[in-house]
């Protein structure tokens, strides 16, 4: 089934198609087998995105779960611990990979989004030798997507650095959306990446590649990453089919995310006065609390693609809106014509 | 190693003897092959225990951490979900088994010992259908043994399976030390019982028998539960020996708890002065907060040593004293020469 | 690294790049979200592989270890049993994942390759209700790489569906290169495609697409493989780019096999007077058997390289020549020049 | 359900009940906390055992199927691989742990009981480097459960310790029964004990202690055998009570296993004209095979059971006998009045 594009689709920044360059890009891509090492075109996307967060190696993955997956199997041993928040990517949306095939536990502090206490972190992490589930890695996200889009401050993260260090535990970044962070607080991404052991980051969503995220870390790491993904399944043979496409978009869609960011902060207003807004919009994602109306999250999406404009359903009260390159001012439009009447029956 | 008498021993309430009656139990007891569920003492125990929370059935184990893992086996696949508080034994000491054997992811809410929020745990719940990992269990301890042996009121669990109920997730019970609740709330076990899914229950902690743990649940998720026994390395033959202790151990030994939770209570009075108690003292088991002392757990145990007096570390600032059927009032009366005298220079 | 065109390279199929044809199909591939299930082009790839092979659904995904081992997750449970050969991909280049993701044990059968004996397998099944870890699926391969690409005959393949129907375990093809089974034994797809429950083949392998294998299956297994392949990170959102290659690569690449298996002979005739051959070649493997020669694998591959053909090592005293679309009748007679030279002195 | 003397049982000699002496050790036994490592009588157990066989130490379990499990955790990794025979207790009757809880890839060789060809393994051995799962630990089993009690002779054991010296891989023994082994060919169990990194050995099966088994190895291997102990869930408490019995049985009934032997030989002879022996009889137990008669294993144990024998199911057409301490001559005299006229039928 298909969508056709007479609807204002807000579910996700994941269902831009490449545009006309991109497309370029791929098309003409210098191809070899990744497998080997030997492709082209991804061996200058993983120098490129290594180098942007100023780490030694990087590697393509096939989505932005394989990439957070493969990360965490390198910093965290099965039967042992990774803390993270009750709302993160990794333990939400990866159908419970970290346990099922990295043997990881997880503990989980509460679901602040970006507003993260690094004294609470800090309070978590179990230390070797006292009979506890050793604690190896924390992971973050930024920005947060159950969260709505919050960023955490540059401040917070090297507190958390400052916890990892002496703790003597890993601090991972689930980066998806790393770029919309940069753009938000100005924030140059080698800052970010000097703060983390590994970052994962995503080609795919804001930035509009059709397929792709990538692991950064050390070099003995991504070496180790390639064996991990192999096993997960995710060893690609002329990927810089792909790869091109992901270059086209670092160079090209970085910037232009201040846009989506403020047909967020447009959709964001519209909606506020109905006191659905679960969080202050910060960047392409707005997040819907619908616990204090009697309409529920399905009930507002059908509502709304009847009017011709798609959310996503994130829980029984809890929807999301998106904002992406494939929207144009009209589409925002539409959309702003359609929400608030919808939510004032909400 | 051993522990010569000479110490007073309140390092955990596992390090009981068998008394001089159970010892005759065991002697006497009549045996078989209870992998081929052809042990009188064992199938004679595990009716009784089941009879007591009104369950169908119950399973002999040789640990608390394998009837709480065969437990958690039994209600959550691979890559499904489990909540339960931070400190709970399941995601702390018993080595990571749920996600490393068990395939089972997890969430936490803060560790509030025995002092749960219903509410708290009913908005964690993901339900089936949102693209989430789906919960399929929440687990509780009773007593609290990070949360310093306290006792969830009864109201509590009535609310908690209230929000199970109506998210379709079952409950389980982590009752190692059950017993110590049902003696300190009077509530009967099979009020207990009722209210649970899944329990684990203890015979080697506070009733003092040398080996064994059960869970309890219906029938069918017993039959399963003896297939994951097996798959655990918990298949015993003439396990009868051990289930002859257990049966004497319940039959003697649980009125007796409120002994152990009167000098347990003793022992709180004595170093309440020094703010070290982390949570009022209800059952046998006293929490030492050290966080705002500059001596940490460590030191403290050894202080305590040098006066005979062994006590738990949990962690670089928490410390635990549990009292059991191996103190005689004399030896609490040595505890509380010495510790006050140490902790007022901790 | 890449490896200039200057070399012969006969390490294997996955080598192929894009033909100007399929970039043209990539480039004006219509695409959408495939984690929603909105890509039109993966779409049409996974109706028209299903009904290749007659089967009601099919699934997209990276690589062929991916589809492999969603087949697998889906045919065994934690716990229960695969058999196969011991030469088989699945538990030799699958880096583990069936035992270490899938938790899947497995005992094998001799290394026979395609010389399958079905009463041997029939043999090592372990029904129900013995005790034993039950059998719930049966893998072949085919073509069977290790096996140096040789078929196995349609009747061994009845044989074998009849055995498992007897027992009522699940047969599973690994049908990376069944494409050259087809073409050599001139067996329509539709009738191996009847003897399978599931089957994975691979579009970026003989039949020269940059990425992608597909699982088939019924409709009931291909909804739960979507999920399985979102928990191995297998989730890609505009797959249409990669799909539209690989609805060329069956349109355009299927029939022009019987090309690469005449290559394949003219270089096995060869080497065949060296006594080399581990087996009789029939589609496009050579596999190279050295344990009566001085000449190690390695030494071998090194030697070829120096005059400009490269090979692939499989083991310390195997390697392997592979041809594919890739090769000119010129590169097959520099690969015949060099070769039988450097054979004479192993 | 438990089964009355009134019948000869032939099943296992797990059946066995301890002896009047064996239940004086226990009661007498002198007990610790052994999860602190503190039980005396656990203690000089492990000592002992770690003495017979040559090792640095032991450790304790509640299970052989434990013991074999935390050998192969402690010598191969999760996606790593074990060779074993096809029959081999480790990868039939130990409910999938290797691989759903170890993540253990296992490959067998043929099901050849203890008439192992060390060349066929040696063949099977994948060396590190070469892309495919690397082997990491061959793992044989003496005496031969499946393969109705026979021994591997020291020759083929000291070419296996080869074998696997020149690979680089370790030598697991899973000696639940190796005791038999000793005294059937009067090899020392410090000769057995040389030739393996990690061996388990079983004091519940011919020995008679009602539960327990160790795993013994290097110091440095057993340290970590601990953990994974614990988090099997085989950390047991005032264990002492059954080690007491398994330091009976390793100094009373060792010796007397021939007895057993002599015992199994009488079966043998009696049921060979019937042409269902499937192997000949070294030990203690018989293997029958009867799939060239009309009745199955399961019409042959109801039929044996009216006529007051028990007897083992294994499979469809295969059946074992079993001699143990629990049987007199008395017994045998009736099975042998009962089974061959019940073969004479089948």
């Amino acid at each position: 089934m298909t969508v056709p594009d007479l609807f204002v689709d807000l579910r996700s920044d994941t269902v831009t198609r490449p545009t006309p360059g991109m497309r370029e890009a791929m098309a003409a891509a210098e191809v070899g087998d990744d497998v080997y090492g030997e492709d082209p075109s991804v061996n200058a996307l993983e120098a490129e995105v290594a180098a942007l967060f100023g780490h030694e190696a990087a590697l393509f993955a096939p989505s932005g779960s394989m990439a957070n997956q493969i990360a965490l199997q390198l910093l965290v041993s099965p039967a042992e611990e990774l803390l993270c928040d009750a709302d993160a990517h990794v333990v939400t949306y990866e159908i419970g990979a970290a346990a099922a095939y990295g043997g990881i536990s997880s503990r989980t502090w509460p679901a602040v989004g970006a507003d993260i206490d690094p004294e609470v972190v800090a309070g978590m992490i179990r230390p070797d030798g006292y009979f506890a589930v050793p604690t190896r890695a924390i992971a973050v996200e930024q920005t947060h997507n159950r969260g709505g889009g919050g960023v955490i401050p540059l401040a917070t993260l090297r507190d958390l650095r400052g916890v990892a260090d002496e703790a003597g535990v890993a601090l991972h970044c689930d980066g998806a959306r790393i770029w919309h962070a940069h753009v938000a607080d100005q924030v140059p991404l080698i800052e970010y990446g000097r703060l983390f052991d590994t970052l994962s980051v995503c080609l795919s969503k804001g930035l509009g590649a059709p397929v792709g995220s990538l692991v950064v870390g050390s070099a003995e790491k991504i070496e180790r990453a390639r064996l991990i993904r192999k096993r997960m399944g995710g060893g690609m043979r002329q990927a810089g089919i792909l790869a091109a496409a992901g270059r086209y978009a670092l160079a090209q869609h970085i910037d232009r995310l201040a846009d989506d960011h403020a047909k967020a902060a447009r959709l964001a207003e519209a909606v506020a006065p109905f006191g659905v807004l679960a969080t202050t919009v910060r960047t392409n994602l707005v997040a819907l609390d619908l616990t204090k109306h009697t309409m529920d999250a399905r009930a507002l999406a059908a509502a709304a693609r009847a009017e011709g404009v798609l959310i996503s359903v994130l829980g029984p009260r809890t929807a999301r809106l998106v904002t992406h390159l494939g929207l144009s001012d009209a589409d925002i439009d539409r959309a702003l014509a359609a929400l608030p009447r919808i939510l004032a029956a909400a």
